[in-house]
């Protein structure tokens, strides 16, 4: 049971400082497909901003039952799997109580950095389908440290396979998918 | 030696009809950060409007030595990656006069068409290292079926784990390079 949250606070800025970043249109579509297109169970679009989660919503409400809602029906079920919360503390509590459990908490890094879950090991705890999984996804330039030190577990990040590592958080969530999800 | 070519034209629309799309922004960011992560040769981005050619050159200048380049270095690598060409004859010259050789063409869809190149043959073909591979990927609702028609190859589409299977070209861009040249 894997469930994704695209975290905006506390992320870093290119100065390796905590901010609450804006929110990228393209971001909630593209990993809103992906995860439906992968079987995810939910994906949670996390900001403290209450004008950012208001235009969330509008995006979402634009799709699910506005003009959006008649031009394209694929894009419409695909953002039905997203909600807007406030803080990770919702996104956990919406967790426990549709599962009755806690998640576990899985951080994401591009830097090769003290990971201890590779994709593989995760793919195969997934399988056992015994327990909720929250796959937190960095915007800006990344998870607060402090937020990746309080997660369960830092996945391996993704490498190419050149010295250059820098995917876009849609590209890397469609990748990490792929990889723990995808029909092998 | 893997090749990218973004097709605008000929796609098709969500009336199957054949339509020269515009271009995207984020399209050429993120396929052009996933292509440098993964090595691919080049990434060309083919439209035969002059006027979204002109977009797409101005973006790349933006990133290259505008103020892009002071802000962001990794984008200006990624977007030294992208070519702007008219049609897919232009892609085909410039791949030749780079290799000595004429790129085979790999099409793709999402569609459960009839694909005659699996993902692990194409890896294994790449890993030759012998000839040039140009790979088409389509905006709008993809690929004209003549275009694909007259492809060598058509590769297998993408599935997740459901029946829904609607990944934006980003998303599919950055998991076809995972799975073609990411290490295993």
């Amino acid at each position: 049971m894997l469930y994704l949250a695209l975290i905006h606070y506390p992320v870093k800025n290119r100065n390796n400082e905590i901010i609450a970043s804006a929110v990228t249109n393209l971001d909630i579509h593209d990993i809103a497909r992906a995860a439906k297109t992968y079987g995810a169970e939910a994906f949670f679009v996390v900001s403290p901003l209450e004008d950012q989660r208001a235009l969330v919503s509008k995006i979402i409400r634009h799709w699910e039952t506005g003009a959006g809602a008649v031009y394209n029906r694929d894009r419409k079920e695909a953002l039905a799997t997203v909600t807007v919360r406030p803080g990770l503390k919702d996104v956990l509590n919406d967790i426990r109580n549709q599962t009755g459990k806690a998640p576990l908490l899985v951080a994401t890094t591009a830097a090769e950095a003290m990971a201890n879950l590779s994709f593989e090991d995760f793919r195969r705890r997934l399988l056992k389908k015994d327990r909720p999984w929250l796959l937190l996804l960095g915007t800006g330039w990344g998870l607060s440290d402090e937020l990746i030190g309080s997660s369960d577990f830092l996945l391996e990040p993704i490498r190419g396979n050149t010295g250059y590592n820098h995917l876009s958080v849609r590209s890397a969530a469609s990748v990490i998918l792929d990889r723990l999800l995808g029909r092998s």
